[in-house]
Parts: structure tokens; C-alpha cells; sequence
């Protein structure tokens, strides 16, 4: 049996998890994988937790104590964000130990020089932790499925606003009060902007288009579109016709490049993500081969997070200690075009408010003639004295022929409010 | 780059599926898996799908062709069953080749034997479609999910009869009606005894639960009831009380040893599983760590079966080409004892046909009472002349006491046709 020393960099909910699954299950790893994982230091800005988890022995205020840490073979980074743990990533890398992180930010951003580091140190970097939580969903794609060519990568990637989203669907609670809620339950940070607006979803997507279609995809590249927008009434029109309300990581290969975006999506009840409820998180993958499949978990907190974290450390261990040759990160071995939105072409639901009077509704039915955009369903619905809601539901459209669309709409001056515009991803459209 | 050569016995639908991944994406895994995976011989009975597939050239009718091959480094078993397909098993790990295989029934029966004699020949046995067609959920359980203890591994495992039981509750189709059917859309075969007797889904969890409990489960211990005696009123029934049917096979850790079983079960409408429809497959599983996870997808047909074997083919090929040293395949690192269902504890629905006369609830409910088991809901209802149908629910009971009331019930002479029992599955009970 080999031994295999780890050094862990941030003590959070996460680390604590980890720390706590090495200590419960040393001797299942043992016996399991021929592998003795051993923590031999940890580091954190605060020494609290250390205490707590019984490693005040092995504790450091100072990450560098891990990178500098000669006998370290696999680095843990589990700070997050791109400032100290850039670093730390990099110098470990450079020092040629393998990494093992959750961090979503930075892999989005700088995956591609990241994973080309590593392979010039002949080390691992692993990061299943970075999307979905505890659910197993790199894993599978760059092994399970790798007989595929995956076609389509659809990610309910965000528990926050999944949980939201759920809560105003189901007992018509507001937005604001969905996020207090959300905020109360510990869901949704104190400041829940990455959430509501979709970059933690557009990072997460960017990662899964990068691994299933084998070519890099920046976060910067994602166009996104959060859930502040939506209200109670566009869930209830949506249920009506037949679709769920879900803030969607979309990673299609078209023939003209990788359509990739974030946005809330109109989605037929019968689709297998339309049933994931609350901060659950689900990832559907089409493949040539394999057909539609899924995989749903929990997509955040210390426990599933952590179990990825440890998955990936066994499999970095096990290489490492039988010099099963290092794994090569693949990244980009096909270097598709990203398709700007502007081509996309599927169906749209426009909410429009505007006053109670003749001529509106011809007025706005005009706009959309004019940009060849063809309607296939249209209810005006009274809200309160003065005012009216035009809900339309678009044939298949383009996306520029709807925001100029739009556009015309906003300069007829009749929009009592900021329109609602939601993509509706229908197979039929 | 390395080369692999592989010889494929059995050339069905799954076989076919594999010759025309290996021809189409061949570049694919050259480009990013940096492996050459070359077919160098075939072998079935029957020429005239090579023909079709331009491979007559490594054609042949021989099996035996493949095993004394000495050229080839992966045998691909694709014959099925326990007959001619063991034999080529042992004979290429005789021999010094690794195997892939889809083989449920061979791997459920003898994978401890199959599994030790390749680790002492130094290869490797991989079986990722023997379970759940194209879902990935060994490779998960082996790797993403290592750093956990398992906990509950919950499969709706047969497409066959999880489409039969959605056409009766959907369409309120007859069970007769429903097998019809799905013969005539080819998902039954003309004899569907493997299927709607459950010995099917047995073989696929006696390999899920030893995966995921690393003890050796042979499917001879696998309690197994199928879903002939259901009919749409149970399914009526079920679903005004809140729950679905699906033949589950169930394989959970618990103290007094692995409760593992395939029956008709009672489920809970929001439990993910109660949503998975037609043929489609999906497995659940618990960890300590990760909390509830979910696998979906189609469990048969030629592309997803092809998808998990060239899956396997690119691990295994990977693991020979770079000696990333051979993943010794865990079997039964725990030898855990298999708990009898006798000691089951959970609820059970009972529908009993019985005259319509007075005294017969009082007689059945005292059978209950005398052997200590409580009631939690009870439905009488005429059903044609002369005769009623009593639903019974209990609370939570031992299966041995239910055995026991049932065989009263039979014993007061009462019944007019067999009595139906259908396990709950609820985590309240």
C-alpha cells in the first residue's frame, strides 16, 4: 500500500467536509483503493474550525506552508475566487503537485492555461467539484460517455434560484420574498447577485460545454440573463400552456459552433429537468449514442460538494501511487466556434404591459410583422383599471428578428413596464 | 500514440451498435484520447450483418478465432448469458486479455470468480452496460462516489415493464394489454418471463449492490417478485393515495447486513424515481457524504448498450496503452451478511377480493389484529355483484408478520382470487 499526503488550503463549509470524510473514511480508502490518503497540513485564515475538526496540530494561517511543503503531493484549494487561489493553484502546479479544487471561477476563466501547466508538470488538476455539487457529471462525461458525441449539455446549475423559482411556482410567493426566504434558509448569500443574475451558472456551463465538447469556453463568452425579472404571473402563464420556469446553463454543438447561454428558460413539463424542485440541481446530456440522459444531486454544501472533492483525490491518489501514468487533462482538443445568441432560433414568451385601450394590441401585433416574426399564441389579459398584459408565445424565431422586435415594441412609447422575455426550449419549435 | 486491438464476439443489436462507434468515432478517440482502438476480428454466428457492416474481412463464425487471437489485447463479449458467452470469459482472461462485456446474467452470477481470476492475471473486466443500458452508474459508484458510504442504491432497472406499468396507469391499459404492446413495439420479447418476473432486474442489483457495498451478492439471494398480478385498480389506488408503482430493485445498507429485494413497489409521487416513464431507466442512490443522487436514462437498445462498452473499451485501452496500471476491479473487499426479507419492516398495501357479505371486514381485520399488524387506512368497495374488494394499508410491519396475516386471510377461506401485496416504499414509515 502507497501513501499519499495531502495538503488542504481553506477550512469553509466545504474543507470541513473533506477533512471530516478523510478522517471517517481512511480506513475504507484503505481497504478499497490500496491507498493511505493522509492530511499531513491544512491552512486557513482562521484557526477556529481547526479546533473543531481536532487538526489544530497540522494548522496554518499561511497557504504558502501547503505550496512550500515539499513531502505535499496533491494540494486541496478550496479558497475560491480568482485572487489568492489563482495563485495558490498555480505555484502548487509549478511545484509539481497535483491540484484538486471546486473552484468554478477560476477554472471557467483560466481552464485552458490551468490544465496546459499542469501537463507540462506531469501532474493532475481535478475539479468534478466545480459543477453540480455532490452529482458526478465531469466523470461521466470525460469517461462513461466518452464513446459519444455529446450534442447537447442543459444544466439546472444554481440551487439558489432553482429554490426560488420552485417557492414562487408553488405557493405564489414574490420574487423578494422567495430570495428573503432563500436568504433566511441559507441558500442564497447576503448578496445574492451571482445567483439571480446567472454568473455562477454561466461559470458552470462554461465548464461542462469545455469538457463535453473538448474546446475551450471562456466565462466571458456565456451570454446571461438572471431571474430578476420574473414574476408569479409568468410562471402561472407558463403552467398553463404546459411549461416550467427554470433558470437554465444551455451548452448545444450546432453545425455553425457552440450555442452556449444562460437565461430562464420555458421548458414542456414533461422534460425530465422540469421535475427538479427546490436547490436540487440536475444536468441533462444527449449524446449520439446514449440518447437523453440525467444526472441530479445536490448541487451545493459541504457534504455533496466534499464528496466530489474526495472522489477526485482518490483518482489523482491512485494514479499518483501506481504511476498509472498521470491522466492528461483534455481541454481543448477541437477548437469549435462559439455562435453568437443573435443566431439562435427558437420559440419566445414576451410579457408586455401596456394601457387598456383600442388600437394597442394592433399596434404591437404590427412590431411583430414587421420582423417577419410569426405569433402563435396571443391573450390579453385585463390587470387592474387602465392596464393590459399581452402575453404572446412566438413561432420559432430568431433571436435578432425578436430584439428588434422588441425594440420596435418599446419605441411605439406604449410599455407601461420593462417587457418579460423568456426563451422557450421546445424540441417541436 | 498506441495502438489497441480489440475482437468483439456476438454481433446483435448492442454488437452492431459497437462496430459502427468504433468506425464513426475512431479519429475522435485518436484526436482526444490519443489511442488508435482498432477492431482486428469478429465473430458470430451469423454472417449477414458483417456484410452490411463492410467488416466481412475480419469475419468469423468462430469465437474461439477471437480468444486464440494472440494480437488482440480486449475481448468484447457481447453473446450474453451464461452458456457459450462463460467460456469466452474465462478463456480471454485465461489468456491474458482484458474483457468488456454487457453480461448481467454472467456478472451477476459469478463476477467474483471473474473478477479474481483477472486480477491474477494482471487485466481488467469492465461491465458498465451490464446495468442501466447507457447510464452511467458503475463508473459513478467505482469513482466520483468512492469518498462516500452508500447507503440506499434504488433502480427502476427493467425498461420492459416500468413502460407496461406506465400504459396501465396512464392508459389504464390491462396488464395483457400492456405486454402486448410493448412486444409489439419491440421492448418485450416474445417470451418476457426475465422481464415481468423481475429475474432481470434481479442480475442488475445484485451487481449495483455490490458495487456500491464491495460485498459479492450472487442473484440466487435476491428475493423477486414481478408485476404480473398487477392491474390498473392497483394502480388507481396507488395513485389517490399519493404514490406510484415501479418494480424497484432496492439494495440498502442497513445494520443487520444488505436488504436487497426486486418486487412491485409503492412509492411516493415526489420521489424523483415516480416521475421516470416508459422505457426509460433510472437508479438512486444515497451516500453519506453526497445525499441523494439520481442516474437517468434509456436502460437497453443498441446505441446507449454501445455507448457503456466503448465507454469501458476507451478506460480499459487507456489503462493498457500508458500503464496507468490496471484498475483492479473491486469486488468484495467487505463480506457483509444478506439480511432476509423476513426481517423487512415497512408498509404494505393488500388488496383482498372477498364476497360482499356481512362479517367479512370484521374476519379480515381480526387476521390483522391477531398477528399484531396495524392498519393505517382500509377501503371497502363493491365491485360487481356479490363481491367487494377490501384495500388495506398498514403502518410499518415486519414482512414475516405480514406473511403470517396473509396466510390467515387465506386460511378463512374468504378470498374469491389471489390476494395482491405491493411493498410501500416511504422513508416516513
Amino acid at each position: 500500500m502507497k501513501t499519499i499526503k495531502l495538503g488542504l488550503i481553506g477550512l469553509g463549509t466545504v474543507g470541513g467536509g473533506v477533512v471530516r470524510i478523510l478522517q471517517e473514511h481512511h480506513d475504507d480508502f484503505v481497504r478499497d483503493q490500496d491507498i493511505d490518503l493522509r492530511l499531513v497540513a491544512v491552512a486557513s485564515r482562521d484557526s477556529s474550525e481547526a479546533h473543531v475538526l481536532g487538526i489544530a496540530d497540522i494548522f496554518s494561517t499561511d497557504g504558502n506552508d501547503i505550496i512550500n511543503n515539499p513531502e505535499i503531493d496533491i494540494v486541496i484549494e478550496l479558497v475560491g475566487g480568482t485572487g489568492a487561489a489563482r495563485s495558490f493553484v498555480y505555484a502548487a502546479l509549478e511545484a509539481g503537485k497535483s491540484v484538486v479544487t471546486a473552484n468554478k471561477a477560476l477554472i471557467a476563466a483560466e481552464g485552458h492555461d490551468i490544465c496546459t501547466l499542469a501537463a507540462s508538470k506531469g501532474c493532475e488538476v481535478a475539479f468534478e467539484a466545480s459543477v453540480g455539487g455532490g452529482i458526478p457529471i465531469i466523470g461521466p462525461l470525460r469517461h462513461t460517455l466518452a464513446g459519444n458525441r455529446i450534442t447537447s449539455v442543459i444544466g439546472i446549475l444554481n440551487g439558489t434560484t432553482n429554490y426560488m423559482l420552485t417557492r414562487i411556482d408553488e405557493d405564489r410567493l414574490s420574487y423578494d420574498a422567495a430570495l428573503a426566504e432563500a436568504q433566511a434558509a441559507g441558500f442564497a448569500e447576503f448578496d445574492p447577485t451571482a445567483d439571480v443574475e446567472g454568473a455562477d451558472a454561466a461559470a458552470k456551463i462554461a465548464i461542462l460545454g469545455t469538457i463535453a465538447y473538448n474546446t475551450d469556453i471562456h466565462i466571458s463568452q456565456v451570454p446571461v440573463e438572471g431571474i430578476t425579472a420574473i414574476s408569479p404571473v409568468d410562471l402561472d402563464y407558463a403552467r398553463e400552456m404546459g411549461y416550467s420556469i427554470k433558470l437554465l446553463g444551455i451548452a448545444n454543438r450546432t453545425p455553425g459552433g457552440i450555442d452556449i447561454r444562460v437565461h430562464p428558460t420555458m421548458l414542456a413539463l414533461d422534460h425530465p429537468l422540469s421535475s427538479v424542485r427546490g436547490v436540487m440541481n440536475a444536468i441533462y446530456v444527449v449524446g449520439d449514442a446514449v440518447g437523453e440522459t440525467m444526472y441530479y444531486g445536490a448541487g451545493a454544501g459541504s457534504g455533496p460538494a466534499a464528496s466530489s472533492v474526495v472522489g477526485d483525490l482518490i483518482e489523482v491518489a491512485r494514479h499518483l501511487a501506481y504511476r498509472e501514468s498521470i491522466a492528461q487533462p483534455v481541454w481543448d482538443t477541437e477548437a469549435l466556434p462559439i455562435r453568437s445568441i443573435d443566431e439562435l432560433i427558437t420559440s419566445y414568451y414576451l410579457r408586455l404591459s401596456v394601457p387598456d385601450r383600442p388600437g394597442v394590441l394592433a399596434t404591437t401585433a404590427q412590431v411583430f410583422a414587421q420582423h417577419d416574426v410569426s405569433i402563435y399564441s396571443m391573450v390579453q389579459r385585463g390587470v387592474h383599471e387602465g392596464c393590459a398584459e399581452l402575453i404572446y408565445v412566438t413561432h420559432a424565431a430568431r433571436e435578432s428578428a425578436i430584439r428588434a422586435t422588441l425594440a420596435g415594441i418599446e419605441k411605439t412609447g406604449l410599455l407601461t413596464s420593462a417587457p418579460v422575455l423568456i426563451r422557450v426550449e421546445d424540441a417541436k419549435a
